[in-house]
């Protein structure tokens, strides 16, 4: 099945922090399974999210993965975020388009918690 | 050394985002070789990071790394965790205070993501 992954993020006001977002997608690309991986903003930055899912339809996506990558299981995760894949859903039946788990919500974080910590210690006496 | 780990997240207004980051960093505790771990908030919610520090110090912290857990290398990490760090190694300049890199650049979060993308498909067909 031809399955596109879709990062969304908040959106800055900050074009360098959207810059990052562009790259992490780009990175996630490497070597996945995915068809594509593109981002798309919640607000202020583009592509919107339903600009995001419409170009990776457009590009033949039969599934699309929404990764919410945020921290935290606010408004954004819980109410905005469905709100407009909800949308797109209703625009495109038949596209399956599925919602991750947000970031903060991984259990995998506390090894990069304290990876971070570590590597700027250098040894911890 | 007596070190200690000041996970720093932003606040909310969100109480229960609030408590999402408390419980982060007691699992980060759990089984590590701190002395102690804690989390602190730039703004809105308590403890303040300066209040975070004042604590680990108290509690005989001789070098405390500062965990800056956000995703964007906006101005509340390029700015405002160091002016407040700053501040309190001017209060108790014989407390090492050390500032990690913020989480989203670790490229460990790369697989992380990946990992919760995957876990919403079940099987990637």
């Amino acid at each position: 099945m031809n399955t596109h992954l879709l990062l969304v993020a908040h959106g800055s006001r900050l074009e360098q922090a959207n810059d990052e977002i562009r790259r992490l997608a780009d990175t996630l690309a490497i070597g996945s399974r995915y068809a594509g991986v593109a981002c798309a903003f919640l607000e202020i930055a583009e592509p919107s999210i339903s600009d995001g899912l419409r170009r990776q339809i457009a590009a033949g996506a039969r599934r699309i993965v929404v990764l919410p990558y945020f921290l935290a299981a606010g408004r954004h995760v819980g109410i905005d975020i469905p709100a407009q894949v909800e949308g797109m859903r209703c625009q495109a039946p038949e596209v399956e388009i599925l919602i991750a788990e947000h970031l903060g919500s991984a259990a995998a974080m506390r090894p990069v918690l304290l990876d971070l910590a570590f590597d700027c210690l250098g040894e911890l006496s």
